[in-house]
């Protein structure tokens, strides 16, 4: 593992000069060596199959494990589109002169190498290397041992791209799965080598990499988002977003799993807004306030304010208009994603200002939170940490900045 | 330990709606706590002087502790000249709108509770206390024992400053010197009350603190800066930088400790350059084919090369070109800051992309290498990590930041 971080290291001193055009030129050729690779991924994504259906997983656990010629060329298609994203290695973020002529810019670099620990899913291999690389990092990429022959395949193939466009193999270093004390020594940081982790996964692996690692993590633990429908909401946009918000998909971290409604409108909002997410097939879970207005909503206890339910399940409470509305969040939120639905931009503009998450909207779903959907072309994670990257984590996120100080012999008084 | 760090989350909560006027008349209010604390100061200052001098410290150090009327007007003429600072919090970094109309900005929003560890200089509680509270964060501070009376009777203005403006006095806490578990439990982040920790101080105290941290750190271990002569340099300016970026003010984080000359100017730059700095008061070691050229120089071992003297001396070698210098810095840099002198804007841009530090110059003196030459108006330190802030770090880096996207009832399809 030692000598991975070595690796890497001098990878990312190659990686951080190369022009935009090389890694461009590289992620080109990785989806064309994904796409001639179609048959042996195939082939080792089947040998992967055949121990999880040994071992008896889960038909939903197979099948996320599932790769086809469809979900194949899928993955080509994303390292074309990161090809394709605009380079922020090398760009001014601001510069500005001093009276003494002094011309400084904050640009964009590489921040070195980042570390991604990840589940079952296979295409993490790719689009977690694809990502770093065009952010000018290098990446030592740990998979989970149940999909080890699919990854495998497909980091030849990422491999056999880097080298066609002559950057380093190294760059995106794969840890093979046998080796057991991987992971321990990722989150020790091999010494200096690995400059972020970024984990992908399960509650369980992000809750060891955080209270482990001893270099900074970017990820979120859960999404527990809240939707607050305030006094002055338009009724059929806040039951338009509450159901999208909630059940659009139920499984992602930017789903609602709590229902917060302005007790001013409780009368008139309330039972419209949770007869439509029962019709959605959602189960709806209330405070004794709420089941005095809706009978048909079963009881809610503390515990469901603090669960992400990631299901068709949501908890409902009353609260005393958006200053209540931000006190619930404060208690309960996992800083990940909150909205409000109102017309009052006096409301809205306080939400905004006292709301500690990384992502807030107004009058939008939450299920927005997403880096696709912020127009960054892909994300590694979305973070909720508030140091260096919060939010949607894409390619600009993994990069870090220096100053560039251009004179003409200025010298200090 | 615990209890001031509920405090403090509960103060930032009020730093963070507070308008930029509260924060402003506040820290105008401290500056005059501070100048009518005036008599009370020097007698608490008298205190730790007696002890300093009862302990036997030297003088340089009792020199650092003392506060006379002057200096505590210069506190109070800092803390004004940050209430002038514009507040960072609320600003929009960058807005944009996705094709489905959602509007994205990104605005800057305080960190939450910042801790501060320092040494005997009690003007950092008065600095640090107010750099935080412009950037809307609650601070908790820790200062050296040496410097307790002194500390206490200027924390006693800030809160007297802090209670006239209307804001709660915890936003600006000094943990009682007696508390000697206190650093540790800091470091571990008072159950995530603390987000960032920030020491002043010597090497073994930024040493402990990177070691030991459980939360991030922004902080530099050392300024081990160089300054590389390229051929294309201008002599007389080369010269000038040269003097300057050693012997302005040794002592401090920005001054070069290491002079790299291009091998292939080093008959015609060489000596005029070792002479200036000898002139100077400088004391020059080189390494054998800088002693050929120029016999007055001393020895240089590899050791010196790994070595910040914060003293008049300095380290010579000559490299193979802007490459040669490169690869000298990417062997023995702290990563602080560097400078190149050169009318060669390839080697120049060479150099900018390549050196990996927080800080590079071209033709300018390393003594730069500070928030208030920056324009920061003051820094509470500065950071040679890559995460978050980096370089000087003044108001505006300490802050983060969130996501606000405004919509009109906008479902995710």
């Amino acid at each position: 593992m030692q000598d991975m971080g070595a690796r890497a290291r001098s990878a990312a001193r190659v990686l951080a000069l190369a022009p935009a055009e090389q890694k461009s030129a590289a992620l080109l050729a990785m989806a064309e060596a994904v796409e001639r690779a179609v048959p042996e991924i195939i082939e080792a994504n089947a040998t992967d199959l055949a121990k999880a259906e040994e071992a008896g997983m889960a038909a939903s656990f197979r099948d996320r494990l599932r790769l086809d010629e469809g979900r194949i060329r899928a993955i080509a298609g994303s390292l074309r589109e990161i090809a394709a994203l605009s380079d922020p290695v090398g760009s001014t973020v601001s510069e500005w002169t001093r009276p003494n002529g002094l011309l400084i810019r904050r640009v964009r670099t590489p921040i070195g190498t980042i570390g991604v620990i990840y589940e079952s899913r296979p295409n993490v291999t790719a689009d977690a290397g694809a990502l770093c690389l065009k952010a000018g990092n290098a990446v030592i990429l740990r998979g989970g041992s149940d999909s080890a022959a699919s990854s495998g395949a497909i980091h030849r193939a990422l491999q056999a791209g880097l080298e066609q466009a002559g950057l380093p193999a190294d760059a995106i270093q794969l840890v093979p799965v046998t080796d057991r004390a991987a992971v321990g020594e990722m989150l020790k940081g091999l010494n200096g080598a690995i400059d972020v982790i970024v984990p992908r996964g399960g509650r369980s692996l992000v809750e060891r990499v955080q209270s482990e690692a001893r270099v900074p993590v970017f990820a979120h633990l859960e999404g527990l988002c809240h939707l607050y429908i305030d006094r002055a909401a338009d009724l059929a946009m806040a039951r338009g977003i509450a159901v999208n918000a909630k059940m659009r998909r139920t499984g992602i971290c930017g789903a609602a799993e709590t229902l917060l409604v302005d007790e001013t409108v409780a009368t008139t909002h309330l039972v419209p807004i949770l007869d439509a997410l029962r019709e959605a097939g959602c189960e709806v879970r209330g405070t004794e306030d709420v089941r005095r207005l809706d009978p048909k909503a079963l009881p809610a206890s503390d515990e469901d304010f603090r669960t992400e339910y990631l299901d068709a399940i949501i908890s409902v409470a009353l609260v005393d208009g958006v200053d209540g509305a931000i006190e619930h969040i404060a208690r309960y939120s996992s800083h990940h994603t909150e909205a409000i639905v109102s017309e009052d931009a006096e409301a809205v503009e306080r939400f905004f200002r006292s709301v500690d998450s990384a992502i807030l909207l107004h009058n939008a779903s939450t299920q927005f939170a997403d880096g696709g959907e912020f127009g960054f072309g892909g994300e590694i994670g979305i973070a909720t940490g508030k140091m260096h990257a919060r939010g949607p984590v894409g390619v600009e996120q993994l990069t870090t900045f220096n100053y560039r100080v251009s004179g003409s012999g200025q010298i200090r008084p």
